[in-house]
């Protein structure tokens, strides 16, 4: 049976469920705009661990498992795990798989880890090779910072443009059964590099992508810009959000009424100097997970369209002058 | 339908096809034993780039794009690549994937991400989601070794349980028709970690993995060790290797006469002065698209058992004080 809808996009005629989610952040993402759809909020961003990327991988193993336990499942249920996150090698994805007793996919798409691991885990319920599967992502403030930018106590300014890296981690657990929001549409991106490398702008180099994945999402499926409730990038922030939806307008798509970024909405910015707005694998997870799942089980959104963006790049490569390619992987999220 | 098979395969009911295959290697891997294999050996292993990691980069471009031209397809016919390197964030295939329309799914699975992105690729053409898809994988010496090592001019001494980066990249086109070497079962591995914290002993800490993902596979199809004419793990080494055949007999089977590692194949060990054997994604990757697939398409081979090993450090989490997790991913290849 082809499922193949248009030149990027597929169907999944069985409508995997989402059939629980969990989020956990830290103290920071805890006093912004969205804290009352988080699951846990840590008082510690340590987390009782003594480095950061160790702290990062914890909250990914309680996301997950939080994720298994409110769905009323054990980890021998889950068939197979998709996670990756922003740490060299997926370190954070890779401890936590360490101690589960799940097969583990890591997956690398920087910040459209989202929808990229839930992509393929509604694939794998779909096609029917597997029952349960979980998708998860984690990011943290202190582990980027020093990774991709400079040592935490360097205490560098931040421009205009910056962004901050989400501490969070967030985990969906997927079936076939039940009265859950359901993934109808995936569209995976294609790497899209407008010269942009500027390390400070992640929100321009990564809207290019996120333009082009919604625009052929929308083409493949025969779908207007509104009818969506909810059209979520993932990371683009206030600069990135901007130009998405001034681009996608000449594409022939108007988005601004339905569409909300979550780097921009996570924080609020001037209260919490936050600048261009949250970034991370774990922004759009939390929000996800969270906000809007959430709204979904209340009846509040019906149709969502989840684009998580991500900015491929490495320290090495800024280092040696190449530019910041961007990629964006869409996922319908409906309840049917 | 469920294509589950025991507890952790799954059946490809339509047997996706490898239409073709391409690899690319550098120059000491090309004066190893299996050079006549190989489609392409460079004379240089910086291929024409100012930097190693714009070599490795290039050389998994080139690999995919002759796959691509060997299958007499263009870029345009493939709707996914499946693609991931050892470089922090995947610099090698992100660059790759940016100059090519193809939509792209950045995996991680360390040396293990040959079989992880065959399996993903076959899964994706099985289920209806995909008419051609590609799995690309890379390494580069120069680059593994000062990223995870030490500066290539400290010029330090090797243990003998040391293995040798591979410099290659190997590409796998998957498709659905014609009389190919087919994928008939996929077997997505565990994380296992027994304690091992040695970075200049990769075998050791891969060998369990592959013996817990071999061990499964058997169980899960109900075959015995010697169903497969040649059951290949992919960067073991010679240690590694001893190990997996030790470990596999206290689970009952034997496959002492039908098993070979891809690290083990690739080097003249005393005359090249590669200690332990091969290492790296591109270990695999190159043997398995050369030496097996091409011994396939003679007739010389029926049915093989990919099971590429990856281990899952990076140099934070060695630094932390952390051990050295490892994976393995099998896919069964056989001529049907």
């Amino acid at each position: 049976m082809n499922k193949r809808v248009g030149k990027q996009t597929v169907r999944t005629d069985s409508r995997p469920k989402i059939i629980s989610t969990a989020s956990i952040v830290g103290p920071k993402e805890g006093q912004g705009p969205l804290k009352d759809y988080f699951d846990i909020i840590l008082e510690d961003d340590l987390n009782g661990k003594d480095t950061y990327e160790k702290a990062e991988s914890s909250m990914m193993y309680l996301a997950i498992n939080e994720g298994i336990r409110k769905a009323n499942l054990t980890e021998k249920d889950i068939d197979y795990l998709f996670a990756g996150d922003l740490l060299n090698q997926l370190t954070s994805s890779c401890f936590a798989a360490k101690d589960m007793d799940i097969p583990f996919v890591g997956m690398y798409g920087a910040c459209s880890t989202m929808t990229e691991s839930l992509a393929m885990a509604s694939i794998m319920i779909d096609g029917g090779y597997a029952n349960y599967a979980v998708a998860a992502t984690s990011s943290h403030f202190s582990s980027a910072e020093r990774q991709f930018r400079t040592p935490l106590e360097y205490g560098n300014q931040r421009v205009p443009t910056a962004q901050w890296t989400v501490t969070g981690s967030g985990a969906m657990i997927l079936g076939k059964e039940g009265n859950y929001p359901s993934v109808t549409y995936v569209t995976m991106g294609k790497v899209k590099d407008y010269g942009v490398n500027d390390v400070n702008n992640m929100g321009e180099a990564m809207a290019p992508a996120a333009v082009d994945t919604i625009a052929q999402h929308l083409k493949d499926t025969e779908r207007s810009g509104d009818y969506y409730d909810l059209i979520v990038t993932g990371d683009l922030g206030t600069v990135g959000k901007k130009i998405t939806t001034e681009l996608l307008k000449e594409y022939g798509y108007d988005i601004s009424k339905n569409y909300i970024d979550c780097g921009d909405e996570i924080f609020d910015h001037e209260r919490q100097k936050t600048n261009a707005g949250g970034s991370g694998c774990g922004c759009s997870a939390v929000v996800d997970c969270g906000y809007i799942y959430k709204n979904m089980l209340k009846g509040n959104l019906k149709r969502v369209l989840l684009v998580s963006t991500g900015a491929l790049l490495s320290s090495t490569s800024c280092f040696q002058g190449l530019t910041i390619p961007g990629i964006a992987h869409a996922v319908a999220v409906e309840m049917v």
